[in-house]
């Protein structure tokens, strides 16, 4: 008895990546116990073909952005990874070599990041690859980093670069400069900061990731917390690579995707054990601005003391 | 500072259903204290426009379709549900009134079946409609009904009637008679089994859902408990529905999917305690046949004692 396509795949391709729970891939769900003394993170994200990465971009590194983009909302709660379920939705002329090669960049990635896989479905689609994958993480019990606890006074900070997803789009599409691909790369292979989000439990008093632009997502902080954000445009760090292409890109920067960096609020006593969360996690960190009491909203003011006025604050799958 | 549409849908539309632990789906995850004492059942499966249900059926059909395919996991793990993540991709021309009616599916199954929303993501497409969704369980240390447990001697079993779902795909789309529209109601709402599941418990030796035809998912009970099975085609159950179209559907009804019922393996002296099960939880429950030692093999023998060729077992995404 010929296993089905369907089930051979999985048996192949991702039945090597399933751990404790996972029985296998074999059964109908995956059962396992519950680590004793934690809190459990649960985040799904979901991307398509032509909207989220590009349809010729490796499948390797596509798995690795899903996964990625995934643990980069456990970083942003200071979560610990535990495993995942995926659905990846394909169409019918889908080759092996591509279900190989989607595999290998999970493979990479959980033994990077530390994670299992424990279920999940494969079906055809007339569409787009459609893939969607659902993350489960653990916590200390109260120490979740949440988005609604920055106060009026709290300092703005981010960690890494600002901007150089929406560039590296550019850069992957060949309509930008980027000769060492510096920029491609950081937006097809985002870096969660799962270190980062672990040391800031207990310093951050909000925290989310930055997914769709950095000025719409700390207007969730904003509103989450009921106050206002003022950001120095001038703070905000770019890498070289976004330096190098000159200013035009400013609002680009400021509101464009795909940075997957966190950004949080402290109070001001804090500031030494955020660079020191930021020191022991390798990963730079940059205070941009502070909260103020107000309506929310999000005020970036240029050096010269005007505020910058943006069209969009970032994006909006269905403006 | 006025929502992008994406989160003012969120906002209308899914945050209603929104239970404990999901942070009113205004976090990057959701947070929980996993209940005490029990085991977690985690599964995922996706569904398509096209290839899952049809690109026009009503929204509120979708969601509940979708919901109840992954009940139908749990139902077959013998666990209770607790809660499920959802990722929606939908084509940027999708409109307030299909969310609207979409979320309305949703709330009555939530209601129907005791379980909330606990996160997701909500995101366009330039396919056709892509949803995934995650559903998470318990069920007491050690009782959840996996599929490796059958042995030589034991009974099939399956509850309700065999192939109404694809026989009623033929009649959501006019290709078949189906004057009441019982048929494109099981195709379009399967009813899953957690009652009985939950009965099954200690009962049961394996179990699954049969959701890609009958042959083809018992095939995965042989292949996991490395034995055959025999199956008596005029045993296993026809609706009055399926019975008045006459004989011509019989491999149909065998291979087709989308039925969402309860098969299972228990031993001969416990098929009182099947029965009573079956019961206890309103389901008709029919014994089709036998495992045997052997290959994994599914044999269906027709009523002259002569085996049935059956060309495909089931359905499979990628033949």
């Amino acid at each position: 008895m010929s296993l089905p396509t369907e089930f051979a795949r999985i048996a192949r391709h991702f039945r090597p990546l399933a751990g404790v729970g996972a029985l296998g891939l074999a059964d109908d769900a995956a059962l396992f116990d519950p680590p004793p003394g934690v809190q459990l993170v649960l985040a799904a994200d979901a991307m398509v073909a032509g909207v989220h990465f590009l349809p010729d971009d490796p499948p390797d590194l596509v798995a690795r952005k899903l996964l990625r983009t995934n643990l980069s909302d456990l970083a942003a709660m200071g979560a610990d990874p535990l495993g995942y379920l995926l659905t990846v939705s394909v169409p019918r002329a889908a080759t092996d070599a591509w279900f190989a090669a989607f595999a290998a960049g999970l493979a990479a990635d959980q033994a990077e990041f530390g994670l299992t896989l424990l279920g999940g479905d494969t079906t055809s689609t007339p569409g787009p690859v459609s893939l969607s994958l659902t993350i489960l993480g653990t916590v200390p019990p109260g120490e979740a980093l949440r988005r609604n606890g920055a106060r009026p006074g709290d300092e703005v900070w981010v960690s890494g670069t600002i901007g150089d997803g929406a560039l590296g789009l550019l850069a992957a599409q060949g309509r930008l400069a980027d000769p060492n691909g510096f920029l491609a790369g950081r937006y097809r292979l985002p870096r969660p900061r799962l270190a980062l989000g672990r040391g800031l439990r207990g310093v951050a008093t909000a925290c989310l990731d930055v997914s769709d632009g950095l000025v719409q997502d700390l207007g969730h902080l904003c509103r989450a917390g009921k106050l206002a954000a003022v950001i120095e445009q001038q703070l905000v760090p770019i890498s070289e690579a976004a330096a190098a292409l000159g200013g035009g890109h400013v609002t680009r920067c400021l509101t464009g995707g795909d940075d997957y960096e966190l950004a949080f609020a402290a109070p001001v006593a804090r500031a030494a054990a955020v660079m020191a969360a930021g020191q022991a996690a390798g990963v730079r960190v940059t205070r941009i601005g502070y909260f103020v009491a107000g309506d929310p909203a999000v005020r970036v003011m240029k050096a010269d003391g005007v505020q910058l006025r943006l069209a969009s604050a970032g994006w909006d799958h269905f403006a």
